[in-house]
């Protein structure tokens, strides 16, 4: 059974697994099978840290996760020291430091809770962000420079105005919009949503052109909803850069046409050389 | 001296005061003058717990903080244990637990930096949200069963589209904006956007009407910039509430048009019981 299990696990269940490491610790190993360049992806960081958040804390769904990246980690193993403040009735909330060699990586703040209870008002002023059928978007593999292992793990469709940037078509407005999943047909749940909001091309792209390397500082992620099987939309957006900081907004919908999360982060962007 | 100093010291200044109590340790006096009914205000409590960070990190600027409310505060001591992450060289990074008699009631996390050192890319795709001139934005005192304490801590002037909702008027999308700034004529800075992140009525009130009970669950505030003395310019907006959880994304720009902060909050909608 253990064989059996080992066939049909997907690289994203693999490859976010932790393990029990004491009171508190958690242990991960960190593929580098989700690389940009020779970085994990913040996402896929993120995904591994909310899930032993999981493992520690009373209710099933993440409803707010938090991750500041201090430090670049690498592929290898990730110790995941997880503090819980308030196992509460209907939320619960903790801190998770993930380090590497006892250096800081990952500071993540969470609250969880339990998703089918959410039996509150819905009203969606908006629906899902317009994109053309996937047999008319395109692929983005990475430029010639870039070696985006990232990118054997996910399928993703672009829409055309979204990688005009690939061939000089800059638009007026950051907004990189597409279709995604797991290239191994593993559907969407809400744990991968964490990562899935971080795995697109930077947003401020498609109107500057690839300007420089624009890492992550800081992202949240609010999650909705458990998506249904199927690829995500997904539409991220930066309206404003500051000295080199900006937002970039998403939203990711599932194949139903259901708003599944929410994500923000602050990222830098740094010139190339 | 000591005499002169306290009378020239603003409320938010007094009022958000933390002094050492130990090895990371600090201690503030939660007063009751940013009360919304009988509980304080979270984004009075998230700039008490950023002031703290302050105090604890390396760098004078926040650039990112967010705050997770566990449980209602009520005024008097408050306990905030504050752990360093990462002293790092262009940013630093740390948690903060606040208690009340030994129970968590918010917890932080913020990366710090040196905003005057931010020297990359600026670029805004839009400027500030229109409003009407300040003298034809209206005050709202709060309604019959609210006593908001905190409204004599401020100045506060809507659009008059956002306080439909006090007439019956509704719109249809939520969009809560106006001018605001301290009652005292303290000028706005950094620690402030904490504050003014969270000092609005909720958003989904201008398409809804006062539904409910709107806690914050989760704030995140993007610091982008020192704004200038004046009124801050603001604008608060929900699109999607799902099972009774909303967003409610700020935008805050300074007298002269410079956009300072961006918020995000994760909020419960609660209908009278």
């Amino acid at each position: 059974m253990a064989t059996q299990s080992a066939v049909h696990i997907s690289e994203f269940d693999r490859e976010t697994e932790v393990e029990a490491a004491g009171e508190g610790l958690w242990r991960a190993e960190i593929s580098a099978g989700w690389n940009i360049g020779q970085t994990p992806n913040g996402g896929y960081l993120l995904a591994i840290g909310t899930r032993a958040l999981s493992r520690a804390l009373p209710h099933p769904d993440p409803l707010t996760v938090t991750g500041h990246f201090l430090a670049r980690s690498k592929p290898g193993p990730m110790q995941i020291k997880v503090d819980v403040h308030r196992p509460g009735s209907s939320t619960s909330t903790a801190s998770a430091l993930m380090s590497q060699d006892g250096e800081p990586k990952v500071a993540l703040l969470a609250t969880f809770c339990d998703l089918s209870r959410a039996n509150g008002i819905t009203r969606h002023d908006d629906g899902p962000p317009e994109l053309p059928p996937l047999e008319d978007c395109l692929a983005y593999e990475g430029g010639p420079n870039e070696a985006l292992a990232m990118q054997q793990r996910v399928e993703q469709r672009f829409a055309p105005q979204s990688v005009g940037w690939t061939r000089g078509e800059l638009n007026s407005r950051s907004d990189m919009r597409g279709w995604v999943g797991f290239a191994d047909g593993r559907a969407p749940d809400l744990l991968s949503l964490a990562f899935f909001a971080d795995c697109f091309p930077p947003a401020v792209f498609t109107s500057m052109g690839p300007v420089g390397w624009v890492p992550t500082l800081e992202l949240t992620v609010h999650f909705r909803a458990k998506p249904s099987p199927g690829l995500l939309r997904c539409a991220f957006r930066s309206a404003s850069i500051t000295g080199g900081f900006t937002e970039e907004d998403g939203e990711l919908w599932d194949s139903d046409g259901k708003l599944v999360a929410l994500s923000r982060q602050m990222a830098k962007v740094l010139r190339w050389g």
